[in-house]
Parts: structure tokens; C-alpha cells; sequence
């Protein structure tokens, strides 16, 4: 049965919505809704210009035989600043600082609402670049890598500290954990990742960047590359930090554990993605 | 500007898919659009139609002045079906069987598709049921917890095994490890549970539900409400289970370790959903 347009835009912004940076053929919509593909392009016209009017995402066209459309999901630049000013502002609530100057963020790292938001911010960022793998570390760094994983599709991947046996044989490194100077061990599922693959690197907290830095470590002992490094907060830290090139949605600034304050302000994720900004705008 | 239809039912469909079983009012539409609240309506009339047809879900219409419109995410049976059916063929693949009886599932527990879809059909199954909290244990739980709690849009809160500093203060309970018969201690933040509310227990595997029991312990503690059960994956356990009244989605059946072999059929999720989905058909 032939569908009409306002069913097939529905049903298509749905489709594309749940499968970002997919190549989705016309012939695919064409059958699915008994259409002419003339009538799928000018559906795929209007929801280009909705996505783009809304900042919802890029709807990229692929031509020739073995061409399609691409949904690539993104944030505008001001949607993403109010976020961050707004997440700047429940970290600075002063009861979250806990003993020993630590940040609770288990709350927010567990609202649907806050992830997809990290998860299009970071995925924004990465729009372009080929990215195979999302990894990070137990525990709490899981939830902002499956938001990622699910704005660019691409699987993600755990690194545990813990040993485990459901794990199967492993590839573990040693890595300097940076506040405690010690000398840790964490590792990956040997399956996990393929060598040549496109790594990002999320995590929830750095402060000297000594996990992250032991992820970067695992990454060359899979021959695997490293597209990148985001994570949700980092932390003020008194020394060298070991890893330079990061980007941070937020700041964690002075904390006093005496007057039990804590101040966070944006990272720098805005400013790094300016340009980006700037040609998105323009799209 | 006034809007037109087709660009208003592409960012409806948004809306509403990014805010399940959240009350939209009317107005708010009718102000995003600058359309009149009677175009609005038809607007809903067709995306409810074209969600029931492609079985994405229910729109449920509020009436009343605190009235508007809810979107439910549902799957269909046969959707629900053939991806049990996929599941359990793929973890019937001969190289998931680790020393031990153990499977392999990080793969297929890190692939945003097939979270997608557990957290759909877990969801499902809760639709109509006042789920305020999805709960989980570090570190497997945690992305079918996140999916679950995307699709319910309620927050999800992790126990842990080990203690950790940047949780705050714990509520602790002991637990007798089903498969060791030993007694292990599981934690929870006591900020991040309320009294009454209502809890919904999520893991990956559960053989003799001792995990999942410890849990139940702590549900109690904080004065909040069991709703009910789900876990991905069940094994055998020859013995009493700790836990009766759960569902699953796949049963792993037979676990051969010296055959290297495994056998997973479909768990007792759609038996246990019959009159659901039966309900669901008729809508």
C-alpha cells in the first residue's frame, strides 16, 4: 500500500533518528513505502531543511548507484553552551564535594536527559572523523561512552582494572595513576578491539590523566589509533598533567573542602570546536 | 513564523522520541510552531496513527487544561520475537564459551543496535507500571540499565561490589553469591534512592540470582519498592534460584565445555508479555 507524505515523514525521521552515520539507500525508503523515489527525494528535501532549521543534525546526500542519505546528528552552539553553563552550575552545587575534594556526579551520569546531551555534544565534535570504537573504563565512565557510541554508532569498548572471567583473554597495561603516583594495571577484552580501528578515548573525571594516559597505552598495544580524547569534567591538577590534547565540557575550578565550596566553569570544548561551529552554522 | 505541517510533524516526531512518557502540553507545541492548537491536534492525530502502524509506540492523549500529549515507546511482538531469535543464535556461537561456562556478551553489550532494542523490549514490558528508578550492578547491568531508563526516561542508579570515594555516603547490604555461596557486601550512594519510589531490577546474566537478590535487600533498605525483574540472559543452575518472579530474554541451555559448545533458545520474556503485546495489537 502506497503511504502518504505525512506518514512517510514521520516513519523516515524515525528511521534515521535511531540509525546515525548510516548510509540508508533511497531504494530502501521507495520499497518500504510503495513511493516513487522523485516523492523520497522531496520527503529527504524537507526533513534536510527541518534538521537543519532545528539543529537536529546534517542529512548528508550520497549520490550514484551505491548512494543514499547519511543522518549525522550535531548541537547547535548555543544549545551546547546553555548546557554547559547549566551543567557548570549543578557541579557547583556545594553538596556534591565530598571528603578528599571528589565530585558526586552519579546522579547526573544517570539522567537519561543529561547523557544524550553529553552524547551529542561529544559525537558533535567528532562528526567527521573516523571513528571505529568508543572507549573508556569502569565505572563511570560507561555512560557517557554508550551515549557516544550511540550518536556516532559505533560500538564501545570497557577497560576494566578488575580482572574478570566473562572478559576472556585480556591485553592488559600498567599505567601511572597520576594523583596517587602508583603503579596500576587495567586491561581490555583481547576480541574487543581490531588493530587499525579509530579510537576516542570519553571518561567522566580527569585529573592528572594518568587512566586516560593508560588507555592510550592499550590503544598501541591493539596497533589500533587514537582519534581523540573528551571527557564530561576535568579537575584542577598541581603539576605536569600527562596528557595535553583533551577536550573537557567542564571545569572544576577551586574547591575548598574547608567552606565545603566547589567551583566549575565551562572546559574547553567550546572554544576548541569554534570553527566547527562556525561551518555547521553554515550548512 | 508560522510553520508548516510537514516541518512541524518531522520536529514533533523528534520531540516526542526524545522525551518518552514525559506530558507534552498542547501549548507548547502550538508556541514552537506558531500554529493554532486545532492544527496541532491533527498533527498528533497523524503521528499517532503512523507510530501504531509502525509499532513504535503509543501517543497517548491527556485531556484537561494540565492535559497534552505522552509519548510511549512500545515494540511489536513479532519485532520483539525475531530479535530474541537473533540473540539467541548469536550467543549460541561456539567461540562465546569461556573457561568456566561463562559467555562472552561484552560484543553485543557495547553495540548501540542491540542496546536499542533491550532496552525497547525491557521497556515495553514496564510501560504502564510506576517505575521511578532503573537499578543495576557495576559494571555489566550498566548499559542495559541505560537503555531501559532512555526508553522509560526515568534515572538509573548503579550498585557497586567495591567501595568507592566518589559515591558518597553508602547504604550496604550482604548477599550470598549464588554461584560461590559466598557472602559478598554490594553498596549504593544513599543520596541516590528516595523512600516509595519505585525500583526496577536490570542485569546481564542471572544464574542463581544471588546478585540480583542482594539487590532486592537493598531496595528494601532504602524503603523504595521492587517493580520487578528483567535480565538479559538466564543460565541453568541446578538448585533453587534465590529469585522467581523475573523475565528474561534468552536462556542459555546447554553449556558443553568439553565439546566447546552452547545452546541459547529464547527465555520466557514473550510468554511472560502474551496479554501485553495482545493488548498492544488491539490500540
Amino acid at each position: 500500500m502506497k503511504v502518504r507524505r505525512s506518514d512517510r515523514l514521520i516513519d523516515m525521521t524515525r528511521y534515521l533518528l535511531e540509525r546515525p552515520h548510516t548510509l540508508v539507500p533511497l531504494t530502501f525508503f521507495s520499497k518500504r513505502y510503495e513511493s516513487a523515489k522523485s516523492s523520497i527525494s522531496e520527503d529527504l528535501a524537507i526533513i534536510r531543511r527541518t534538521f537543519a532549521a532545528r539543529q537536529t543534525g546534517i542529512l548528508e546526500t550520497v549520490p550514484g548507484a551505491a548512494g543514499g542519505v547519511r543522518f549525522m546528528p550535531t548541537i547547535g552552539q548555543e544549545e551546547a553552551s546553555n548546557f554547559i553553563t547549566d551543567m557548570a552550575n549543578r557541579l557547583s552545587e556545594s553538596d556534591r564535594l565530598l571528603p578528599g575534594g571528589y565530585v558526586y556526579l552519579s546522579d547526573l551520569l544517570g539522567t537519561p536527559e543529561v547523557l544524550r546531551q553529553i552524547g551529542r555534544l561529544i559525537a558533535t565534535q567528532y562528526l567527521d572523523q573516523s571513528v571505529d570504537a568508543v572507549m573508556t573504563v569502569a565505572t563511570k565512565g560507561i555512560p557517557i561512552a554508550q551515549s557516544v557510541s550511540q550518536y556516532l554508532n559505533v560500538p564501545f569498548v570497557i577497560v576494566r582494572r578488575d580482572s574478570k572471567i566473562t572478559e576472556g583473554s585480556t591485553v592488559s597495561v600498567n599505567y601511572v595513576s597520576g594523583s596517587s603516583a602508583r603503579i596500576e594495571k587495567m586491561e581490555l577484552s583481547k576480541r574487543s578491539l581490531k588493530p587499525g580501528s579509530g579510537v576516542l578515548i570519553v571518561d567522566d573525571f580527569m585529573k592528572a590523566g594518568g587512566t586516560v594516559n593508560g588507555m592510550r597505552g592499550l590503544i598501541e598495544e591493539f596497533g589500533a589509533n587514537l582519534v581523540g580524547i573528551s571527557v564530561f569534567a576535568e579537575g584542577k591538577f598541581a603539576g605536569d598533567r600527562m596528557v595535553s590534547d583533551y577536550t573537557s565540557l567542564i571545569r572544576v575550578d577551586d574547591v575548598d573542602t574547608k567552606a565545603n565550596t566547589l567551583h566549575a566553569v565551562a572546559g574547553n570544548y567550546l572554544d576548541y570546536n569554534h570553527e566547527l561551529f562556525g561551518r555547521l552554522r553554515e550548512q
